[in-house]
Formats: C-alpha cells, structure tokens, sequence
C-alpha cells in the first residue's frame, strides 16, 4: 500500500514545495520538519481509496485507506467520527433554509471534533514505545487530548494560557493530565509545547503542525459526502480559528474529487469571531496572515497567531468562498436556535458557524435554496458559562389549578 | 406486522395480568392504565424480529420490529444510540478483569441514555398534533426531554425538584424547556407530572409510566448482543434508581432469547447508591419496595420512592443476579478510574455501575474472568460539581528548564 506516496510543504506565502521520501517517512518527526511551512500529506488517488458499501455511522477508520496508518489493527480504544448530518427540520423553517444540515461534531468522546485527531495520533502513538504526547490548546483540543491519552494509556502534558476556561481545565484535571499553564497566551504554550516535544522526545499533536491532525479532520467531509447519498453539499460553513479544520474539510473534498467520485468541491464559508479574525483580514487584504488581537467569547477560535492561515486562505479561494465575521452576540443568538430548534448543544466557537451563514446569506454570498452543512464542531456543556434560559421557570406547590394558571 | 402484539400488567407485589387488545392499542393512554401496575409491551418473537447483517453503529432504529412503531418512516431528526462498546485496556489491566467492556451511552444528544426513550416517545409524538410533552425528573430525563422536544418541534414541560442540579437546570433552559420546580421533591414533581399530562392531553414520557421508555431502554442490550459478536455477556452491571434502564436491559435479553437467538440471559448486577437504595432492600428483604431516604451525590439514581422496583427485583432474580450499594466515595474512585484509564466522563450516577461492580467481585459475586459488560449511563459534563483533580497543574514562563524541572 504505501500511503502517503508523497507530500507537499506549503509555506506562509502560500507557496508549495515538494517532499521526497514521504512513503518511508512515516512516524519521522513531522513537526520539527514543519518549522518550514505545513506539511500535507498526498496518496496515490484512485477510486479504490475510498470505501464501498453502505455507510450505517461507522467511525473514522472506515477511511483509513486515506490516513496515514500501517495495516496493523486499530488498537486505540475509543470509536470516533460517524458523527450525525442532521436535517432539522424546525431550525429549517425558522430560518427559511429547506437544504440545511448540521453536522454534530459533538458527538465525540470529549464532545467535540478534536477528537477525530486525537484519535489518529494516539493511535500511531500506541505502536510506539513513547509514554508522552503533548499539544497546547486554547481548551478543547486538551481536553480531547487528556480523555484519549487516559483511553490509550498514555500521559497528556497540555499546554495551555493562564486564563484557560476553568470548566475545560478540570476536565483535562479529572482525566488526569499534567497540565502546563504558560505566561504569554496561546501562543506562548504552542511555542514551549512544542520546544518540550523537541526536547524531550514526545510526540507532538500540535494542530496545524502534525499532518495527521489534519489527515484526520478530513474525514468530517468523507462523512458529510457518504452521508448525502454520495453527493457533495454547494456550501459547508466551517468555524477558523487557528485553520486545520477548515483545511481539512477542503482536503477532505477534493480527495473526493481526485479520486473521481465528484466532480467539484463545496464552496467554503470560513467563519472567525470580529474579536479575533486574523485569516479573515488577510484573505480580504491579500496579505499575510498578520497577528491580531484576541477578545471574544468563542475560545475556540481565538487564536491570534494562526498556524494554518495561509492554507485556510488558500483552501477558501480555490473553492469559490469566502470569509465572514460574526460577534459575541451572534454566536450567542445562534447557540439560542440551535438548542431550542435543533436540539444540538453547541458552544459559542461551534455557534459561529451558523451565525456565520447567517451573515453569509445576508449578503448574498450564499443562497437560501442551496445545500448548506454547517459544521458544529464543539459541544456546550464544556462551555455552562454562555448558556442562557430560553426556557422558564414555574414555581409550584403541587396544585394543579396553579400550574394552570402560571402556564397561562 | 401489528406490533407489540400483547401486553402484561406486572403489579406491585411481581403478580403479573394480561392486558387484552394491545394491538389495536399503541397511542392510547398508557400512562392513565399503568396505574395499576407497570404496562409490559410483547411481541410475537420470532428471529426475523432482530435485525440481519453487520452492526456498524447503526442507531437504535435498526431495532424498529421489537419497537412499538408502526410503519412510517422515522421522522425524529436527532440520531440516538448506536453508541460505543469499548474495550478498555488500560482499566482492564488496573482491575484485572481481561473481559471487560464499558458501554457507553454518553454518547447521545443530550449526553445520557434517556436519550433513548425520549427519541421512541417524540418519535410517536411527531404524528401526533399534541404540542407538550411531559415528565418529571432528577436532571437527566428532563435534560434529554429538554433537547428532544427543541429538535422534534414540541414543547417540553419538565417536572423538577426545587433542589435540582444548577448545572442540569441551566440546560433544560438553553433548550427552551418550560420547568416547573415543584416543593416536595421527585415524588411530588413525577405526581404532578402525571396529573397534568392526564389534565391537559400532554404526552406523558414519565419512566416507568411510558411503556415506550422500557422498550427504547432495551435497543442498548439489543446493541451489547450485536456488538459481542451476536454474543450475550455473563454479566451486566447496571445503575438502578426508578428502575427502568435495569428493567429495559433485561427486557432486551430475554427477546433475544424469546427470538431464539441466545440460550441464556446475562446475571444483572443493580447497582443502588448507599444512601438510597429501597430496591436492593427489598430484593434483601424480600418485602415489598418501600420509600426511602435520599441522601447521595448520585442524582441520577437517587429515588426514594422507584416507580419501577417491582420489575427490578423479579428481573434481577430471574437473571441470577443480585443487587449492590455504593458510597459516594466509591462512585467518585470509579469516575476517576473510568476517566483516567478509561477516557470515558462519567457522572457519579453513571460511575456507580463500575463502582457496584468492584463490590460484586470483593464479594465473588462475579468472577475477574467472566465476560462483564458496564453501562455507563450518563456523562460527567452534565455533572462539573463532582470533577476532581487527577492530574496536576504546573505554571511556568515560558522556559524548558524550568518546565524539565517541574516535571520531575
């Protein structure tokens, strides 16, 4: 089999470079290599690649003849991906959206589409003799992280800002993570996790920087396309915050299409927060990915500095797309639609993404008839401190004419 | 088809009585008839009843012949069940149990099994015009009912005591959830629950009530079964406080040997919280089930007065098994191993099967060999009050020495 059969460094200015000797390189260091730009990992694509049969929620590894894995079994113990595409019927009516579809990353051992990673990475770990693995993480890829280090019996060491959300620090804590608070922020922590990985051996499943992070988010868009009949959505709306996921939603389409299964990818509709959207003001300037501020409610996609910036820029130009903004207050109002008429539980990073299709459609970058997925990629109930009562609360003593009476 | 095709009663003291016509019965009001007992639905079983071909992690519907469904396509947009057996090697190594799985139904929309009967019930309710649904609850029931109701297009009333878990209020709210807090705890609020279902026309989802709970809970032995290979375990260990999720999994077991596809049932382990546990002391008595006090962390299981003890006890018996209680100490040791070694969030509620189980083994009541299938029933997410630090937070600047010497 041999796969990956080759790779590409794609640099800051979003130029490419080949990589020889990809095939043999496998479990080599990665990261160290991707101080020169990202790395994407390619195959020798071909109808074959892609898996027959009907898909029944089957999890990630239905793909893994598109990952880079040997043919030794699947040892890691916690099934993920198979996550749900679903059709909501009353957020479509709310919205005036007949074609709409979530796809409800929240769903994963640690709720939320980090998980897809974790997996692949720790599943390369655990045929290797190395006790740690390490990645810095605005919150929810630690956590994911700590949950499937405990599953794979290896240790986590998490890297993460000072001013972490407290309710994703005690859950890398109750997982039994060593967990790394560094002065300086998000970035700070990405640059020592992955000086501490150099140093000391660890394996490093720093997003944006191990391929297979990306190689594994890919397999949301294998799913979404298995999951529509074999057919690929116009428009998928993805959150941006540091850029793998967006990124590997586009590799994941165009492997569709390279090995000719589609003829055209989805339109990507990127989404960052106005608090924080760096690849946003880039792709609209035509610059380099600049270091913003950071200032909104949505930690998962806070990120300053991204890594994948210039291949999220890259991935939403040649698909047709575009990138949107959307504040607080949206994100807020779409967690709102998608609790009380989806019955999906998402934070306010995950919220982004129909928020952002929402200021999409407003402005006419994409129509309301169109075949839309909007990618939720993070569950809330890591994030209780942005849940609002859209509900209410009765007080009753047991009497039922009460009750009457205050439900009006 | 015409499914269920009879019906039991099974009373209070275990007698049981045939209940006529069932058939022509699906949609009427259970709820007012179970008065007099617990509704049991049966089947004409027969193997074309179980589904052929392989389990993918197919949902719950693939169990739609032993469900009281009729022919209409399903139309409850939120996938539920399908969820993981794990094998968990890093905890079978800790325990020493070579045979042991964790079946983990943390994995649905709101984070619990009662995502189960809540899909079955709204799935019957969506060709139906009656807007509100109904139950009372300890958190999780309405919790799902909460996220269900918002998906399916209905409103949910939900039932609580005044002393509900913050965390578990906050996301029948999001949901958009009417609560009603009702003085006099889970007794009163489940009384009124039922009085104004009957009162106003609301569907009633009240576990144990609806028989539809029992049959949806059942879809997870249906699941252990497949999953083990068309296999049944030696033992399952089950959380117990209404009594349902333990009534449910024996139910599923004694189908598939109804359908002639098993010799045997599993030895059911009910697992009661020490500080509420009127069903273990009645199965040790021998006595009728009689009220309790409730004193524990476990919310999830903490009923005092459990509308399904009767069928818990008769199940538990016929099945060779046997009850057990936990302390809240013992819960939280199992949530730490289950998060640890396991990657797997459990609530105390949930945990407390695993917990039940390491009593059962120091009393020989299982054997470290046998074949031991652990539902875990509800997520640690919901819970963040009774997470604790397993691992250690470490802060440093930004340097690798000083991080090489933190580390040890």
């Amino acid at each position: 089999v041999g796969k990956p059969t080759h790779a590409l460094l794609v640099h800051d200015d979003g130029s490419e470079e080949a990589v020889p000797d990809v095939a043999a390189g496998i479990g080599r260091d990665w990261a160290t290599e991707n101080e020169r730009g990202q790395l994407e990992l390619l195959y020798d694509y071909r109808p074959e690649l892609l898996p027959s049969g009907q898909w029944h929620g089957d999890g990630m590894w239905r793909y893994r003849d598109l990952l880079p894995l040997d043919d030794r079994p699947i040892s890691y113990p916690l099934p993920v991906g198979g996550t749900p595409l679903i059709a909501p019927p009353a957020v479509r009516d709310e919205l005036g959206l007949p074609n709409l579809w979530l796809k409800d990353e929240t769903r994963g051992p640690s709720a939320s589409n980090k998980d897809r990673a974790t997996a692949l990475i720790l599943q390369q770990a655990m045929t290797s003799g190395t006790r740690r693995v390490t990645c810095a993480s605005t919150g929810n890829v630690a956590v994911s992280l700590a949950v499937g280090a405990a599953a794979a019996g290896k240790e986590a060491v998490t890297f993460v800002a000072a001013d972490v959300a407290a309710s994703k620090l005690r859950l890398m804590l109750q997982s039994g993570a060593t967990v790394v608070k560094v002065e300086g922020g998000y970035e700070a922590a990405f640059r020592l996790s992955r000086a501490a990985a150099r140093e000391f051996g660890w394996i490093d499943r720093n997003t944006g920087v191990n391929p297979a992070t990306v190689e594994a988010k890919k397999t949301a868009a294998l799913e979404i396309w298995e999951q529509l009949g074999r057919e690929v959505p116009d428009v998928v709306v993805v959150p941006v915050g540091d850029g793998p996921t967006l990124h590997g939603m586009a590799k994941g389409f165009r492997e569709i299409v390279a090995c000719g299964a589609s003829q055209r990818v989805p339109r990507l509709v990127g989404v960052q927060a106005e608090g924080c959207q760096p690849i946003k003001h880039a792709w609209e300037t035509g610059e380099r990915v600049r270091p913003a501020i950071s200032a909104t409610i949505a930690d998962g996609i806070a990120v300053s500095r991204p890594v994948s910036g210039a291949a999220a820029v890259r991935d939403v130009v040649r698909s047709g797309g575009c990138f949107v903004s959307v504040s607080d207050t949206q994100m807020l109002d779409a967690m709102r639609i998608l609790a009380t008429r989806g019955g999906v539980l998402a934070e306010p990073a995950a919220a982004a993404a129909l928020a952002g299709l929402l200021v999409a459609l407003e402005r006419r970058l994409v129509g309301a008839g169109e075949r839309i997925v909007v990618l939720v990629t993070g569950s809330s109930l890591k994030t209780p401190e942005f849940l609002r009562a859209h509900g209410r609360v009765i007080e009753v003593d047991g009497d039922l004419d009460a009750l009457r009476e205050s439900l009006g």
